[in-house]
């Protein structure tokens, strides 16, 4: 083993270090202030947990994705968070159990054994927000607008939104009549809109034709706001659940661009991301050139059932490496105040003072001096002939050579 | 599995509720600009790497204390950082490699597969700082400071501090010219304070006499600052090296005397904590009725070896959680505004400036209705006969049925 090795970090793990670390602190704060005024509460899940806690009514995708251990104590298996989402709700349905609405929020970091995609991260900053208790699209409206306020407070601009919502593809596989296994070819041909597979399998089940053409309508349903009036009439057979979904849709659409006018909005009925677990409406910002949403979420009415409390839920979640990657870069401007090592009674009275009022003071180290500017200091505690200690602005460089 | 045993956790593994999740983000950003505004840079190692890396040059103790995983990517074994000080260093020692002296701090969560003693924490949540690249007294000195100024900013008064040095027991041993086993042994009954074992094996060793009572000495050589008088004289035959130490323990007390006059400083010359890494002064802080020390530090300047760059470090860790557990309990003073669902223009802008302004604005969910006073709001948004929207007190209860 070569000191070498012992620096390699495996694929897909980060450390951060200054000033990126210090950004991403920033980033933290200001993110938590903003939940924290729309009324969101902090809570901060456990790194590890039993591992049925952890993937209970969670799915095989998360389950591939978890990092097992062994706790010596219980001999039982454990697992690290791959995803906040399912702690919050455990913590909403059995340790707060309140009546009404919750609003939560969380950060921090999650592990995963595969990345998403090529490249990516196996341990994302997660931060994210959720809404326990209210069944309305104003629940939905509300997360929805704080993930785009949250992309806005990163500094992230160009954002697009993809919307959509479970209940059209399910009520219209309900009214086919479609088993499991036909349900679940379907969905897989309309996530990759293979048009012609979809038209052949469904010509295959010879399905009723009012069920076959809205079927074949889903796939081609996407695009802006309009598609919701297309699938207005495309949809027409259909029933009130389908028609609930598209209304709610259009409210959606038009308080988003009261608030965010210019905001491009693509619907898309059959982008059906997590539909395993979602009940409603579903959502993604995307920002150009990044394949991958950069924030997502919906609604997911049943996720505390299985720890007793089933009721209704909405949220999102976001990367913050992710947003801070995509953030203009900032200038650093490191200022401080170099000082002498430990001193007169004076002296620390006056380094005390200088950082309680917040300025960066660095104190010199007999036999390791460094130049002050290296370590982002612009200015230097000097004692006065009167034996004051003022804080002034270090000498101009000696032109006597020049 | 019943919805109970989805609710557990494992033992000594915590999650945090409102509003104890906000208290330690708060103490968490005023510990870190304490940090900032001495210089400390912050940086975020990874939750998990190569095994190797976070176990090389650490001792026995870490591994065991290490929870471990097989990474699929590579198949290698990585672990969960059960002690971020080592992964500090590495940090330094390889992706820094500056010149001059480096202060960085840190701050998240740890993972053990052990808790340090019964009932304790297997999730610490550890913040610390190290100062590399200086060997004198004054960055031992620097660090001893920031760690007091720590405990002071959590609120955590009738603080005392342990401080002794290495060097006194490995330069007696050296002279005594004891072997690893009898180092081990003696060092054992030491930590014990098993003064009659101790009388017993010297007399077994057959030591020269100066040698024999300057260890024995070493074992009732604890008490107040004036024990370093005591200590001058009763190991005034041994050579420089004590001699230094001693002088460094004077010269630390009387600084700390002067910032902290009340301070009780207790020295122990045989108090050996993390003897095995560490190099030069060792401290501790304890608060009453707390058996284990709050927080807790000193030299190891080793520790970046085996990362190819040895140099000198100094630094102290502490975890938040136990701050928090002993720090004054804080009222709750949540305040906030309820204002209703999501409506014109007019109420939008208004909310978004009030939550600019930094209020907690709460809207309310249709078919939802809370008490404003159970969300933690004091004052309602209500619309005025003139459409302006009015931030106003809540009507005060009818005395109509009194």
């Amino acid at each position: 083993m070569t000191a070498e090795d012992r620096w390699l970090l495996p694929e897909g793990i980060e450390e951060i270090l200054p000033p990126a670390a210090g950004r991403m602190e920033r980033l933290r704060r200001e993110l938590l202030d903003l939940y924290e005024s729309w009324g969101y509460e902090l809570v901060t899940p456990p790194l590890i947990e039993f591992l049925e806690s952890l993937l209970t009514g969670t799915g095989n995708d998360l389950e591939l994705q978890t990092f097992k251990l062994t706790d010596q104590l219980s001999g039982r298996m454990m697992g690290v968070r791959a995803d906040m989402t399912p702690q919050v709700a455990r913590i909403d349905a059995h340790l707060l159990k309140r009546a009404g609405p919750v609003r939560l929020c969380y950060m921090g970091t999650v592990l995963r054994t595969r990345a998403d995609g090529f490249g990516g991260s196996r341990s994302p900053y997660q931060a994210g927000v959720e809404l326990y208790g209210h069944r309305g699209h104003e629940s939905d409206l509300e997360v929805l607008m704080l993930m785009l306020e949250t992309l806005q407070t990163a500094g992230i601009g160009a954002v697009h939104l993809d919307l959509g919502h479970v209940a059209v593809f399910r009520e219209l596989v309900r009214q086919a009549g479609l088993d499991r296994e036909r349900e679940g070819l379907l969905f897989e041909a309309l996530q990759r809109k293979a048009l012609p597979e979809i038209r052949q399998q469904l010509a295959v089940w010879a399905l009723p034709a009012p069920c076959e053409q809205a079927l074949l309508a889903l796939a081609e349903l996407n695009g802006g706001p309009e598609v919701l009036d297309e699938a207005d009439l495309r949809l027409a057979a259909t029933d009130e659940a389908v028609r609930d979904a598209l209304a709610m849709l259009r409210r959606l659409v038009a308080a988003l661009l009261q608030r965010w006018p210019e905001l491009p909005i693509h619907i898309d009925l059959a982008e059906l991301r997590g539909y395993r677990y979602h009940t409603g409406v579903l959502f993604a910002a995307y920002v150009p050139r990044q394949g991958q949403a950069v924030a997502q979420g919906g609604r997911y009415d049943e996720i505390g059932q299985v720890f007793g409390r089933a009721r209704p839920a909405t949220g999102f979640s976001t990367d913050l490496a992710t947003l801070l990657s995509l953030a203009p870069p900032v200038e650093a401007t490191a200022t401080g105040i170099y000082a002498p090592p430990v001193g007169d009674a004076a002296l620390e009275q006056r380094v005390a003072a200088l950082r309680g009022r917040g300025e960066r003071v660095i104190r010199a180290l007999p036999g390791a001096a460094a130049a002050p500017e290296t370590l982002g200091c612009d200015r230097l505690l000097v004692q006065q002939q009167d034996g004051e200690w003022d804080v002034v602005l270090p000498p101009l460089p000696s032109a006597a050579n020049e």
